[in-house]
């Protein structure tokens, strides 16, 4: 992607941005990968959700979200789809979102990130905002998937390891 | 802090970063303040450190980290001081380091974060690549602590409360 209108040095680039992103998304694809597939949709501790769970309100957010702070109509948040509990069907869809938000953020232009936004119809903030919502929610609730791994007696990916 | 000679739009601005990451702050110390004294130090899960431990490897990588983002020397991350197991002297540093990470802050200029750094002589990255790693550590490491409270029964603050 080639920013030749740059004139001023970002802070971080929309590329970066991505970059960043997509990589914090490969290692929860493998903190995913970690799980036994059973441990995943049952397994919790202190009366929380599994990581299934938190997984498919990942899945809810990022795509669907990006779509709409690209410009896309404001839809309504969904954490669900047909899984069948399986881990698999699963990962297809966070394959197929990883492609959608590599294709759909390429459209963003560098001044839409500082546009205003009410995301879901519900979340206000700017684009930029919203986005690093996406990543922070994602690092939060895959922290909480270390601690199920490490109680449950399984080394998860080291943290600093990204693409 | 004015950004006059801006010509283009930043993705994010540095006061939009630096007010991102003391929001996590803000909300980091209160899940410290949330833990009883004793489980704060001595509480853990699958092996885990207690939060007290992952806070003071927060301490020593924010603002000392953050001296070196700024151009100061390079030292070596430092995860130790004399706590006494006394929470409030683990909270009256982190006060101090708030405003320190103000005034730090508004010191870089803004093409200095596309700059390329050896962070604690070791660790290599641009300086907006190591801020970002610093936050995604708070929040990875805050998540644990998340669970950790959950399962002594404690009600954790709001994710998404920040300032």
């Amino acid at each position: 992607m080639e920013q030749t209108m740059q004139q001023t040095t970002q802070v971080i680039r929309p590329e970066e941005l991505l970059k960043h992103w997509q990589g914090h998304r490969d290692l929860t694809r493998r903190v995913i990968e970690a799980f036994p597939e059973k441990e995943f949709f049952e397994f919790s501790l202190g009366g929380m959700r599994p990581f299934a769970a938190m997984t498919m309100e990942l899945l809810g957010i990022a795509a669907p979200g990006l779509r709409e702070l690209a410009g896309g109509n404001t839809g309504t948040l969904s954490e669900h789809f047909e899984h069948g509990n399986q881990k698999a069907r699963i990962l297809e869809q966070w394959d197929a979102d990883t492609e959608e938000i590599n294709r759909v953020f390429a459209t963003i232009p560098t001044e839409r990130f500082q546009e205003h936004i009410k995301l879901f119809g519900q979340y206000e903030g700017t684009v930029w905002s919203s986005l690093f919502y996406f990543i922070d929610n994602e690092i939060h609730h895959r922290g909480q998937g270390y601690v199920y791994l490490r109680v449950l007696g399984i080394e998860p990916p080291f943290f600093w390891d990204r693409k």
